[in-house]
């Protein structure tokens, strides 16, 4: 089990995904979001049974020289890197039946890792005769820039400058258009997929590049986040929404719990006693880890509340959300909010009952999501980590200034919050798709807190 | 009188757009096309009789602080400059009624001289109650990154990296969504209008950006003169169409001329005759510039024979090309075929009447079409020169390795020719344009050498 602490001060940790939710102390914290929202192509119940080596033998790996910058055109623009991606081709009707494509457009994260939970499309890819291709992001596992060094790609703002969307959807349309060639299946039509950030990128995909592929499925991708256009408190309304439902009495012990944790803290062996109601391994605690560590639970708990077990993010139950305020609610706890917060954590925590103790200063990073805070300060300003007086968090305003603040630090640069919905559109989205009718499904499950801006 | 000669040593020279087609010598020469292909839009009858200081009255200069890269964030990118544009909203409805704004999308040059050129948009605004926008293209006129300094901006690959069609699109649309908040207009309609590289600007404009324009008028837009859609003869092929159909004897004599120019060159006393008979200012020829400084004449005259005296590219009667014909038709030159050629070269240079000798040693570009030849160099690879037996140019073969090398020594860098396919789209835009409908007209007159390609 693999949790981590917020180390402010540390430019490392700043590329751990893990940390933006963990510490609301920090400016970062109280005003970003988790990057790994996963997708609801997730079929657990089909892959989760496979072994690791039968998951490799899910697909080939192959590797597409790609360039660093398809806009600009200065000698480095000119430079190269080795692109990753899965092909699996079972079923594919080939090249001359014009069978169609099913390319999964990769988020902010190692490709194996998504090629292995998406079990949607191999579910569907046999019904169509189709190919199927899992293109990783750049920047991210395996498809690094210079030479494949990602100490050197991930070090600072000059490298990490070529970690834009942009970039990554000119990527996926060379590779489509080089792939088809080379399988000589020009006609062969291509349909993209994606979940969550993965979701956002095949949508705008198809707005982007319609000559290149005939339409997109796109699964909680909450491409509608940005600038004003949904409620900045939208997404914690929803969690808080989902824990409200199962319980009126599991909300108000969640949202009464933090200004517990505070004034327990606050006092002498205080944070001794939450280091052992938590089950915290080494003396490394303050209340706004243990805050952090427990909204990263909830919150990623809501994102995963699928009606059968999973292990996308971690092990858990079916009905994950119900499991946690059915550990709240548990009457043998008594009137203990810590020993009840407990159980709830566990559920996401510990749900394989392996863990011993819990370690707030573990930063890996096993499914390489650390790039997505250096977008996450460029232009994925999605404004959505508000909380109004009755969220289940403590209340809170977004701010783009901390966020601003924040990255100004890390990185040097100030990010450019208009940018998306310049290039892709905003409020006006909803009518370019209705009027011109671009052939992208939209899904989301509507207890999926991204659902707000999808 | 302007006219340029080919330093092929001088970097300098490579920028400027005249030398493109002046001497077939060279192999970029033989392999390239002019960039300045001009605007079925031009309405010369009506704006040609404004003074200078009355075609300055017809908008407003304004500057707008752009970005330099749109779609990376490394620190530079965040570099800006101001990009200039041109405002009449003389018949604007304003915006609260919703009236509509019509952009032109700038081509490769000063944005004044388009916008005192293109007087469709003046003819049309007041019908639709439109506030007219010209926006200057990044590199062009007045748009120069760098501190507004040309020499630096156009000085190497390093700083012309940004000059690409991409980076200027993204600066129409953070242009246009910027001015339409600060007219609080931002549910007024826009309409984009470009002529032949802006033309192409527009429509992809238009795909790109359906959530910024409603529609696009593309004039002489050759965007399917890329890769081998379009065939590389198309356009000479038109060329010598539009001359053969006034007559054949004017085709005959042009064809029959490149050969009689070459043997008399290598003949004693022969460049001081060619001389003579052209009316070369200084002793500055060979057959190649001389050859080179016809076939501009021919093509350009070519891509305007308007239906009205013009002076888009120069002083021009209505149909130049008869009138050409006519010259070397006329019956008084007898066999004398450079006599014919010279009144049908004067068509072109000469019209007004005020030149005494030509200067093929002048290379200054009027209209700051420089930038061209970079992009030429980068993404803009239309085969287009090649020339069949039927030509009326000397039969040659476009070949792509011609440009390349030719690039290379230029700039050091190598152009990709696949690019604005894998990004536009090429083979499958028609499909593309006819099934999602995209309000892009595209128009053309058939006499003009781009329909090929449009």
């Amino acid at each position: 089990m693999k949790i981590t602490k917020l180390k402010d001060s540390s430019i490392f940790l700043w590329f751990s995904f893990f940390c933006l939710l963990l510490s609301p102390s920090t400016s970062f914290a109280r005003t970003t979001l988790p990057a790994r929202f996963p997708s609801s192509f997730v079929s657990p119940e089909k892959l989760s049974s496979l072994s690791s080596s039968e998951k490799n033998q899910l697909y080939r790996t192959r590797y597409f020289t790609q360039i660093l910058d398809h806009f600009n055109f200065y000698p480095k623009s000119y430079q190269t890197f080795q692109q990753r991606y899965l092909i699996n081709d079972t079923h594919w009707g080939g090249a001359k039946s014009n069978a169609p494509i099913f390319v999964y457009t990769g988020n902010e994260g190692n490709i194996e890792w998504f090629a292995q939970n998406t079990g949607f499309l191999y579910e569907t890819a046999p019904h169509f005769k189709a190919l199927i291709v899992f293109i990783e992001h750049r920047f991210y596992g395996k498809s690094i820039p210079y030479g494949g060094n990602k100490e050197v790609a991930h070090s600072n703002a000059t490298t990490l400058g070529y970690l834009s969307s942009t970039q990554a959807l000119a990527d996926y349309a060379s590779l489509i258009i080089d792939l088809k060639k080379n399988l000589s299946a020009t006609d062969s039509p291509v349909v993209v997929f994606g979940g969550s950030y993965g979701g956002m990128l095949a949508a705008w995909f198809r707005l982007k590049y319609p000559h290149v592929t005939i339409g997109a499925l796109a699964s909680s991708a909450p491409i509608l986040n940005f600038e004003n256009i949904t409620s900045p408190y939208s997404f914690t309304n929803i969690v808080t929404q989902d824990f409200r439902s199962e319980s009126e009495n599991c909300y108000k012990v969640i949202k009464g719990s933090w200004e517990q944790i505070e004034s327990t803290a606050d006092q002498p062996g205080g944070l001794e006693l939450l280091r052992n109601s938590f089950k915290i391994c080494k003396n490394y605690i303050s209340a706004d880890y243990l805050e952090g560590w427990l909204r990263t639970a909830f919150t990623y708990t809501a994102m995963t509340d699928y009606p059968t077990p999973s292990n996308f993010l971690s092990p858990m139950p079916a009905f994950p959300v119900k499991q946690m305020c059915a550990a709240i609610d548990d009457p043998t706890t008594g009137n203990d909010t810590f020993k009840k917060l407990y159980g709830a954590a566990s559920v996401y925590y510990n749900y394989s009952g392996t863990a011993t103790c819990f370690d707030l200063d573990d930063d890996s990073d096993p499914h390489g999501l650390g790039g997505w805070y250096w977008q996450a300060c460029t232009e994925m300003i999605m404004p959505t980590s508000g909380n109004t007086e009755e969220s289940i968090f403590p209340a809170s305003e977004w701010k783009y200034k901390y966020r601003a603040a924040s990255c100004k630090r890390s990185f040097g640069i100030e990010p450019r919050p208009l940018w998306i919905t310049t290039e892709f559109g905003g409020h006006d989205i909803e009518r370019v798709l209705k009027r011109y009718g671009s052939n992208i499904i939209f899904f989301n499950g509507l207890r999926d807190p991204w659902s707000g801006g999808g």
